[in-house]
This record gives C-alpha cells, sequence and structure tokens, in this order.
C-alpha cells in the first residue's frame, strides 16, 4: 500500500495519543474539583507526558517544547472540559480515552524508537513505557491508585499494540498497515478488559516439579 | 530602568527557588523524623528537581551537575534545620517557603525557557512546570497528598507568576521589573490562597443552553 | 592493585545493580497478582531507573536504550520470577535484593558521574539518587509507601557506599579496591537496617542554648 502516507498515519497515532490523554488528564481534574488552570496543567502533563520521557530516554528534543500548538492544544482540551454540561463527560469516558491513547502511543512510541536507531526489544519496552506513563503521571498527582496496577490489563495491552506493530514491520508489512492493525489489537484488548474486566492470567504458584 | 543587572535579578531569583525547596523538603523529612542524611537528600531532591525537569525538556545541561556549590548549600540547609531548635521552624513556615520557591522559580524557568528559544506558550508551561515538581517530589516521596491538589490555589499561582512575566516583557517592560512584579503577584497569590483558604471557582456544570 | 580490571569491577556492579533491581520490581509484580507482562514491566523499569536518571542528569546517552542484551535480561528474569515455584522466593528476598542493588548502583552511579566529569558533591548525590530512584518508582508505581522513608537506615546506606568510594579514591586506593569497600559497606549497613530494623538517630529538637 505504497499510497499511505506513513508519516501522515503515525502523526496521527501521535495527535491521538495527546489529544486523548490531554481529555483523561481535564476530566480527571474536573472530577477532583480542581480549577481551570490545575485542569490545564493535568492535560497537559498527561497529554505530554509518555512522549517526553520517551523523546529523553532516546536522546531526541522533547517534541512539544518547541512547538506551540500541542500546549496550545492541550489548553483549549481542559477549556473545552470546562465549560461544556458535565453530563457531556460520563465516568467511563476518561478511561475509554484512556485506552485510545495507550495503543495508539505505544505503536506511535515504538515507531518513533525505530526511526532513532533503538534497537527491538528497547523500542518494544520504549512504546510500553511512553503509553503508560501519561496515565501513571495523571493518577500519581492526583493521588489516585495507579492504572497500570488495576486487575484488568493495561501494560498488556500497550506492549501487544507495540509487539504486534514489530512483528508486522518485520514480516514485511507496511509501516501504516502495521500501525494500524497495531494499535486497533492494543484498543480492543485494553476495551475488551474494560467491557469485560478481563485480566490475563495472575501469577500462580506452579505445582513443585521433580 | 537599564541599571537593573538583570542577570542578577535572574539568578537572585533562582536562588530562592533552589534555597526555599531545599529548606521545604529538610522541613518535611524532619517532621517526618527522619535521619540527617534523608533530609540532605530531601533538601536536594526538592530544591533542585524542578530545574532539573525543566533542563531536562528544554535540552539545557542540568545546572547543579556541574556546580558543586548547589549541592553542598543543600546540604547545609538540611544541616542548619537539623541543629537548631524546632519551635524555629513552625509547621506553616513549609507552605511559606513552598510559596517563595514557587513563585520565584516559576519565573526563573519561564526567563531560562525563553533564554533557550522557546516559545511563550510552551515557556509559560515550563514555568508552572518547574515551579510545581519540586514540592511534587518532595510530596510523592513523603507519601503526603500532592500539594498541586489541595483546594486552594497553587498550580494557578505559578501560571500567573509565569505569564504575567510573559505579558509584561511583551509590553516591553524590563526584565527584572517584569520577573520582580511576576513573582510578587504569584507569591501574593499563593500565600492569599494560604491565609484564607482561597480556592479558585471550581468546576460546576454551567446551566443547559440551546 | 594494577592487575585488577577496573572496568569490569565497575561493570559487574553496573550488572548486580541491574539484575538485584529488576528481581525486587518482579517480586513485587508477582506478590501484587500482576500478569507475566506487568512483571516485566516492573523488572524493566526497576531495574533501569535509577540509572536512566543519573543518565539524563549527567548529560550521558541513557545506557539500555541501544543495548538490547538489558532489556533483554530484565524480561528474562521477569520470566523465570514467574515460572518457578513461589516459596523459592520468600518476602524478606526482596528487601535484600534491593540491599544490593542499592550499594552497587550507588557506588557506579558515583563512578560513572566522576567518569563524565561531575566533581565530587554532585557525584556523590548522583550515586544516592540513583541508587534510590530504581526502587522509589517500584514502590510509586505500586502504590506502597516508598521504601526511602521506611524508620530503618535507606539512603544513608546509599551515601555511605557512595561517600566511602569517594573518600578512598581520595586516599588513593584504586578504583576496584575503593569500590568493593564502598559497596560492601553500603550493603552491610543495609543488611544490618533491614536485619535489626536499625535506624540512625532521628531529629529531635536539640536542648535549647543562651
Amino acid at each position: 500500500m505504497p499510497d499511505i502516507d506513513n508519516a501522515l498515519i503515525i502523526r496521527l497515532l501521535d495527535l491521538a495519543g495527546i489529544g486523548v490523554f490531554a481529555l483523561s488528564g481535564a476530566l480527571m481534574a474536573v472530577r477532583l474539583r480542581q480549577t481551570l488552570v490545575t485542569a490545564a496543567f493535568f492535560a497537559l502533563v498527561t497529554g505530554v507526558g509518555g512522549g517526553s520521557v520517551r523523546d529523553l530516554l532516546i536522546g531526541a528534543p522533547v517534541f512539544w517544547v518547541h512547538d506551540s500548538a500541542i500546549a496550545a492544544m492541550c489548553i483549549a482540551i481542559a477549556l473545552i472540559v470546562w465549560i461544556t454540561p458535565e453530563r457531556w463527560w460520563p465516568g467511563h469516558l476518561l478511561e475509554w480515552a484512556d485506552a485510545v491513547g495507550l495503543a495508539g502511543y505505544a505503536v506511535f512510541g515504538t515507531a518513533k524508537a525505530l526511526a532513532w536507531g533503538v534497537p527491538p526489544v528497547p523500542a518494544l519496552m520504549m512504546g510500553v513505557i511512553t503509553g503508560c506513563v501519561g496515565g501513571t503521571i495523571r493518577d500519581i498527582l492526583a493521588g489516585v491508585p495507579s492504572i497500570i496496577m488495576r486487575p484488568e490489563i493495561y501494560v498488556t495491552a500497550a506492549a501487544l499494540a507495540s509487539g504486534l506493530y514489530l512483528v508486522l514491520l518485520w514480516l514485511g508489512l507496511g509501516t501504516a498497515v502495521a500501525a494500524i492493525i497495531g494499535a486497533c489489537a492494543g484498543f480492543i484488548l485494553r476495551g475488551a478488559a474494560i467491557r469485560w474486566s478481563l485480566g490475563l492470567p495472575v501469577y500462580k504458584a506452579p505445582p513443585e516439579s521433580g
């Protein structure tokens, strides 16, 4: 599929990650009865937190620091949440927005790490870390239990998105197709976890051998 | 006011931020009955945490890593807190020291970001982030609720200091005057919030329209 | 002792730090009944967290990002914890693994900082910070009280390891000897703190003078 603009797909995954994480951050601040300014701060920190850590780790310039549009977008999202009726933003929306950000950011983080010459195994980890860091910072700042420790699948969904993207690239698929399939798979797994409180088998001591 | 030494004013705001945040970190450790060494660690992390994150994000060398004096100052502050009578350090002093650090660091963070070529909107965010990060790290390490989530104004005071500094610069005022006015305004707002438990209007669902 | 390979000793301290912190992270995830994938994530974040912060602060490339072996080792450690009987990993093993990592990482962090031209006082702090950050991130993510705030000595043991290493270097001992003595002293102090719930004198108001 050479006609698909790979850079565009990757850019859209990035903006989706920033936007929905920013939304989840603003919703958290509003639910905790904070001010508009604090909501904008939460939107920014949640939206760009994962990507900032990724950029620092791979040695890239931090993407939003020299780009006014991203910080402005986060502020605008906080403002929209603030001025709209609360019933537009039901409680579980935060979880679903977070799920989109998780899947999009995981693939984008892995793609950017590969583009900066990071080998596959650390690139997988980079996708997981950057997918999970935004929501984790939001939860730690808000003083609620970190989302990555909930009983349902979370980190695993990010790892699926990043890992499937890497495997599909290795199988020779184009970047765009691999990115879309990876992100969708991660989102579906996280969505199923939210919808049916799905969890992977957790650790149990195996039967004694020998 | 060309006779005022801008670099000196900015440097003093920086040292004020480091020193009072270090003091607030040492006081927190002492109140939690930790050892002198842990108090020195808290003084350093709280004192330089915000500036370190700022420097990493804007791509500057982290300011205290190659400057022995700053780490030594934080250790000295912890020692002073340690060897002096506890009644010298009443409970609310931590909050007021934190307020000075918040306002000073917010303006300094924005000024340093501008000096490194960061555009105004991210530079504003950089001031807020660096003003809030030191106290946030201190609170997270100590296991107390993060100061930025208290009902009174906190993040907003940092945003006022940084934002007013930017507006005054844009209006043509000198760096020193803009910095002093911005920092004082931020400190006054945070001080009023401490004194009268002041909060900005928090989120309420607006009446339904149309 | 010119025949000892300094680089090898330092490298072993580094791998010891990564490996045992990774082990402590995987054990924490398993004890919290998380999935294998989350255990691998915890192993990595705990194992490389301290070194990553150190490398960012001193301006070095983050060591594990371009080295697939380290991430793979952390994943393997999580897998080993996962597939082995739980009785192989008694509860206090996490604390002892953490103690080895603390001492090894503190010395290694200081040594690497010196190698990058950091002066002694910040290099001491770099050892303490990097020794303590891995376990701190693990505890914050897991939502348990941060290990550095426990009543027994923790930060102080890291400071002893780093400080003794610096003093012995300054006295003219070779890198390898100084590193081994420093790491052992830090481990012994932390081990004694675990074994006998040892604490340094905590802050008490001194008698009023004058």
